[in-house]
């Protein structure tokens, strides 16, 4: 958002190419599902009515703005960047739109799909930037049209720089952002809520402060939801500005763009694009310290938070956006000091939650894809309506074919010498297999000194819920059950508990154990023997690569293992071991055998040749544990199956 | 099922009128259906195919049969009946077709209309007989259509007695019992099971009793799936008749027809039209005992169960087909004595299952109606599709109509002295109509000492769940809390528990607490107040007979109040409480007090007077305490209530 000039201009209108019937038609949609259990209004509303919301109820707010990366791994990195720091609660992020970068295209590192990933797979509310000089018509209304079918809401509108020194009015073209703006709601009836850039010093190439003023309520006036500033140095900028802005009827929210000082170079950079004059008190800190990263940062950060505080307690402002430069700690930092990152143990749903619209009654998913939640998403995303009133049913369309889970966002974030180290530089038989997966769980380093912090299956560490099966999981890896997924029973914890809370408060959560694992085929044998004793109370699936698969499941009805009951509301059963789903889910865990660990050694290397044979031979097991009041029993069941080994 | 002779002749084949194609669209509904989880595969089995897998498993059953009643009070007697009889668990019921008394018309009283609510509101599998002699054959298809649209699913195809005393071929008509079973597959291919009649002695009007043998094998040939036999009155009858036809390739079940003779009159009716043969040694027993009812009956039982057990300990007979004659006695003492009368405490769901196909996957129903399933199956029964995929949601289609309610499966089963006599000839105040409630929760006699058994909203005396509540259900009662209905909440009991249990064994029930009542202005103000305090632990809907509606619910979601957890299931919700159905309930429910009780009173009499009142001033309240686990806070917040009042 630098450097962009505002005029108006009268926008040429056409007729309506995708927003008013299909918007029409989705909100019919909606009202026949209101069955499903919402769990938090706030996936209902539009941003400008969370805004308004928590600016009534006194709740101050952020927002975080990020670009698109330039390379494959930068992109996989951001992307975990922005679970990280989704977990702090901002109101939204948005990604800038780089014209050079082909940013409405399909490239991993397009502002496009950069911002599709924040909303589907991240679960984030995303603005997307999109400019509008130099392109025609129909480009701009293609990329707004993708832009909705990837679920995408929020456009924030803008000029964007000319081509060359010197500006030259098009005629019937987009010249100015007032032009985009007319233009989305003309095609786009109220679909989009749409952002203005607002400059608190005027913009550089308008003719004078007042005027540009003028140009900021054209845009507002032509059907601009909010305005987020350029950066400013000065909290009195800011509510100058603010006042002026009211003064000539500007009514809607103006949200001050906060750039907290990160580094000598970026600072520089940003002036200079800017135009923005740094003041001297500044610079007088700045220059001594210049090639001292980590003293500018603090600098940048305690300026920052001044700052900010002065505008949260004029009582004028009610959220901060930040321009993060794609970078965590300096932002991170300031909001925990003013108190407003607001990370909240407490989950919505057992698993990330998208925030695409069409998602967002979605309320039970397959417990398989409890690791590998963008997967699932991925492999759904084709699915264009709600099977039966919600996703992950076991009537649902066919799963998203496998050869796409090794799409960008899938990939392991580790790059191949890490995996090596943690994995095995050389595998010398199952045994060293089944050792990886035991450091997994312990946390303790392997024999080379690496702990194991990822698994083909798990892209984290292990979660706070699984620690509390430890010492279990430990002794049945140690002895070859591969354990991948696993969760303890639960018999009414309340909604808060920090571990195994989640859902709105005032409700009680409960799980069936499960355990999820791969394993020999002699293990299996004589686990069936023992699994006969328990009856109806532990149902499992077993299954080969090949599909042969064995059951005593009585039909192809889901398994709930994961349940809420709350205050006014429907049971809500977000996970459930679902019979259909599992064959889907069983090749993508068998091939991730070979797409990720196999693949990290030579063909025809003995190691990769060991990762082969499990991958042929090995089962992959799920229990559940149906009587979840009682003591887990598939502890017993496992030692059973070891006892009847021996 | 008297007199009926079968032969052969070619049937007519006519265009296939209704079956296939409805039947087609029908099951790919279902398919697309299956999330909804099914507690019970019987629902979705046929008739023939439940009568194999009992059989299979070596589990004897029984049927019943009743013939159509002459008066609309005698048909509300016998729906009672069909509630109690059907808690012993018959396979099926049949239902008698009297062309005489217009079976297939919409008369309370029509063979059609008593299958129908068999089948709906009794939720019992349901054969329905119906003769084809003297009859066109678009009249014949009339009724099957008319049938099929009500939810039968299966036809006993009978010749029908002729008119006047000799016996003449119609051309083209339709003049045995196998004519009607080729209609019926010709015209619905498979979508009714058949049921046909066989002659253990053979058929009076047949040539011999082999010739009647090969009639019943052409009438099995044309497509009938099972046989019930005419009454007989010895086992070896039956024993020889079945491995007769066995012997010449009748290899479909054939249930033996069993009469307890429960008086000499009946008896000598049947045996004159059935022209059976009394067994000498019979009639030696019952001549000198002809004038005592309860001594003919006593024997008819005895002869009753020893020929049973011959029958089933014969290994060739697995269920056995009871003429009633529409008495209870006789019938469920055979059935007690041969020990397979099957009362199950366990509800398949908290309320009846409606066993019309169309409604075998209903799950969830509001918990207002729980003592009026009948009225609910009623003003439902135009709804065509499950909403949402269940029935009984917010967004569901209108509920019929209140000038339905008094249609006569509706009505009290009680005359109007029996009512006056409990709920009071005479009311002098509003404490006269609290001292009804108050005894009718207690089942102590009233002042006049007679017991309050039923109440407008309740048909029955007090569930035994409710039984839980008594002491403080009366003390609110007696102050002006006038309940209709409540449960207590429960914490994870067993399935099998025998009060509040349902659903298969191995699982798990729960509830919140609910209370629902009429009370005063004056209480609802003190009431409000009150419950400011509990905040969103206890939701509530109160309601007058206009429509003014208080409620702290945060929007149109229902709050279920009734779930339970079952091994390899979905969680199961089967009543909540549903904000918008709330609406029509409080019609109904406000309605009942002038519908079934003012009424009985004189006009402007001072009784009807109180009883308006209170219907014109009254509130209607529902009080939900979400925090289950704890103890049960809603007599608390009576007492506060009254508290703050004194």
């Amino acid at each position: 958002m630098v450097n962009e000039t505002q005029h108006t201009c009268s926008a040429s209108s056409s007729s309506k190419s995708d927003g008013g019937s299909s918007s029409g038609s989705e909100s019919s949609k909606d009202s026949s599902r209101c069955s499903t259990p919402v769990l938090d209004a706030d996936r209902h509303e539009r941003l400008r009515e969370k805004m308004r919301r928590r600016q009534d109820a006194g709740d101050k707010w952020f927002s975080l703005e990020f670009f698109p990366p330039r390379t494959a791994n930068a992109a996989v990195n951001l992307i975990s960047r922005f679970d990280r720091m989704g977990a702090g609660g901002p109101l939204f992020i948005d990604v800038t739109w780089h014209p050079a970068g082909d940013p409405g295209s399909d490239k991993e590192t397009s502002s496009m799909i950069i911002a599709n990933t924040a909303v589907n797979y991240c679960g984030l509310e995303t603005i997307l930037h999109m400019t509008c000089c130099n392109q025609t018509k129909d480009d701009i209304t293609g990329h707004l049209q993708k832009a909705k079918r990837l679920g995408l809401k929020n456009i924030m509108a803008l000029r964007g720089d000319p081509i060359g020194e010197e500006w030259e009015e098009e005629v019937d073209g987009f010249n100015y952002a007032v032009d985009l703006v007319k233009h989305i709601r003309n095609e786009f009836d109220d679909y989009f809520d749409i952002c203005v850039a607002g400059y608190p010093k005027g913009h550089p190439e308008a003719q004078s402060y007042e005027a540009d003023l003028r140009h900021l309520k054209e845009k507002v006036f032509a059907g601009a939801d909010f305005i987020i500033t350029q950066l400013f140095f000065r909290s009195e900028t800011f509510l100058k500005f603010m006042k002026d802005c009211q003064a000539i009827g500007i009514t809607c929210p103006i949200i001050p763009g906060i750039f907290p000082i990160q580094g000598y170079h970026s600072l520089r950079q940003l002036v200079k694009l800017s135009k923005l004059e740094v003041p001297q008190e500044i610079k007088d800190v700045i220059e001594p310290i210049k090639d001292n990263d980590a003293a500018i940062r603090n600098y940048g950060v305690e300026l920052a938070v001044s700052m900010c505080r002065e505008l949260l307690d004029s009582g004028m402002v009610h959220g901060l956006h930040f321009y993060t430069l794609n970078r965590e700690v300096a932002t991170t930092d300031v909001l925990k000091r003013l108190g407003i990152w607001k990370e909240d143990p407490r989950r919505p749903l057992p698993w990330a939650v998208s925030a695409h619209p069409k998602r967002r009654v979605e309320d039970v998913r397959p417990i398989f894809w409890a690791s590998r939640p963008k997967s699932y998403i991925y492999r759904t995303q084709e699915w264009d309506d709600f099977p039966n009133g919600r996703w992950g049913n076991s009537s649902s369309p066919a799963f998203g074919e496998l050869k796409d889970y090794y799409l960008f966002y899938l990939k392991s974030k580790s790059p191949r010498e890490e995996l090596l180290k943690m994995w095995g530089e050389e595998l010398t038989g199952e045994e060293s297999v089944f050792e990886v997966f035991t450091c997994y769980i312990t946390g303790e380093p392997n024999k080379n000194g690496h702990k194991v912090t990822c698994m083909p299956w798990n892209d984290d560490p292990l979660a706070t819920e699984t620690n509390l099966l430890k010492e279990q999981l430990e002794k049945v890896n140690r002895r070859g059950i591969l354990t991948i997924n696993s969760q303890p029973n639960i018999n009414g914890k309340p909604s808060t508990d920090p571990i195994v809370g989640w859902g709105p408060s005032g409700g009680y959560v409960f799980q069936k154990a499960y355990l999820e694992f791969f394993t020999s085929s002699e293990i299996v044998m004589a686990l069936l023997k023992v699994l006969k004793k328990y009856e109806l109370r532990v149902n499992y699936h077993i299954v080969n690569v090949k599909g042969q698969n064995i059951t005593n499941a009585p039909d192809l009805q889901p398994n709930a293992v994961t349940w809420g009951i709350f205050p006014g509301r429907e049971i809500i059963q977000p996970t459930v071991v679902d019979p259909v789903s599992f064959l889907s889910w069983k090749d993508e865990a068998f091939a991730l055998w070979i797409e990720q660990w196999a693949k990290l050694y030579e063909e025809e290397s003995p190691s990769r040749m060991i990762i082969q044979y499990i991958h042929d031979n090995y089962y992959l097991v799920n229990l559940v544990d149906n009587d979840f009041p009682l003591e887990n029993c598939l502890w017993q069941v496992v030692d059973d199956t070891f006892e009847l080994l021996n």
